[in-house]
């Protein structure tokens, strides 16, 4: 046995509050709070447009942001740096739906709130988009967004243990990337990302996930407007019916040249690419 | 592309009951319904013993539990497989703190229903145990419990996207496995099950998991009596420090003969093995 120095991954809990109220609190790496707080309150709805908010404080750990409405708070409360505080503009009510999801979110799900199975499912939404129409992206370029993603993650290298999300073109370059101890939080991230840019909806981008997809990622990724998410792992039952409904190409376990298209392969062209027989299907009918 | 025949793993809400009164819906994998609903009130302090409740009613799909308070309800009620309802002994009342974590769960978290930052943390419990004491585990034990974790998987080899939780005895035999998407579910359920055979606390087993450590997980633990938890991959900052807090010795990375002793290491012996060298510890001074 020998000592060593060894980077772990930090955990603490992030208190999201609107116009000063308490609405979440989720745990998560300190990072890019400024974008898991705007991320968490666009997907809950309680914001819906750049416009919506006049400016966000955050601790003064916070770095990696730099949006012109992006401020430090400088209290003595060694608290201040777990708090992140979006301001609405002058004026502005939320939807009256808002935070009907309840005013809490964690790390790692983001269903929390739900105390009826009624509520949990949400499982009809419409369609995002006409589900005939096909999308940019090449067998070539899903296959390479895992790579892409990885050897993009800073804080992964250095701990093992951090999850990621990554938002790609159809060409494969990168738009934004996250990271956080929670799968969740890294998804939030690039939408607050993108909400705080004004890129929103994200209907010219793939989100490419490091984990597995359950249910919450899918329903975010369509809060955002987002028509393809691939993940390197397996997704859930849940997840692959609320895609369906929701028009969303799922794709899964993209490794090794192959992977799993679970919806939507339809607006995907699979022809006249080397890869393409390698990319499976579920047999749906 | 072709067309093929996957199985992916099910995710489904259950909601979960407390005298008829729901108290939580989390996102699971149905499977040993009634562990988990025992083992979430259990850990969230709504029953403390087995003589604290007298039955625990469960949906018609419910297989793998053979408590004999365990029923399956059946009413036509589709949503019925997806609720669990235990009932307390007739008198019983919970303690006055019960579910001051709130009234939620979810699939991979369980930090719910936090709404400020001092009830988020909770971080300084009593020492479970005198940390001087030596656990029984040897090297050679602790190396060999991810793999027999992963070999008792039964539904992870059919979806490759399940989280699975073990307890082992110090000469690695398995008392209690169960698997679910989400890696908390993972670990209440095995709660659930010892606590249903009367086997709490659980100052004999060791826990294994497959995934990470956060926070919740060594609060759980904690919850249960369990002095040794070890995990394939990365823990994080605020699990070793409650870890350390609470007397808990914490691996991680246990992979390819080495892993790495987060806290109280001196309660775990190195010496004379020839694994031994390939044990780091953090230097905590």
């Amino acid at each position: 046995m020998r000592p060593l120095e060894e980077p772990i991954v930090i955990e603490e809990p992030l208190e999201i509050r609107f116009a000063g109220r308490p609405v979440a609190t989720t745990m998560r790496t300190p990072r890019d709070d400024a974008d898991l707080a705007l991320g968490y309150l666009f997907v809950e709805g309680w914001i819906e447009q750049l416009e919506d908010f006049a400016s966000v404080e955050v601790g003064e750990d916070e770095t990696g942001t730099d949006g012109a409405k992006v401020s430090t708070r400088s209290e003595p409360d060694p608290r201040c740096k777990n708090i992140a505080d979006v301001t609405p503009r002058p004026g502005y009510r939320p939807p009256l739906d808002a935070g009907q999801r309840d005013t809490r979110s964690t790390a790692a799900c983001g269903i929390c709130g739900k105390r009826t199975i009624a509520e949990a499912m949400m499982l009809r939404p419409p369609p995002l988009t006409d589900p005939s129409v096909e999308l940019p992206w090449t067998p070539s370029v899903l296959a390479r967004l895992p790579d892409l993603l990885r050897e993009r993650q800073e804080l992964f290298h250095l701990t093992g243990a951090l999850h990621a999300a990554g938002l790609f073109s159809s060409t494969g370059e990168l738009f934004s990337l996250r990271e956080d101890i929670g799968r969740h939080n890294a998804v939030d991230k690039v939408i607050g990302d993108a909400f705080r840019r004004g890129c929103l909806p994200l209907s010219a981008y793939a989100l490419q996930v490091s984990g597995r997809v359950s249910f919450e990622i899918v329903q975010k990724a369509h809060r955002a407007g987002i028509p393809l998410i691939s993940a390197v792992s397996g997704v859930s039952s849940l997840a692959v019916e609320f895609a369906e409904r929701a028009g969303i190409t799922l794709i899964g376990f993209v490794r090794d040249g192959r992977s799993t298209v679970y919806t939507h392969p339809q607006r995907l062209s699979l022809r006249g690419s080397s890869s393409a027989r390698s990319v499976a299907t579920r047999d749906r009918s």
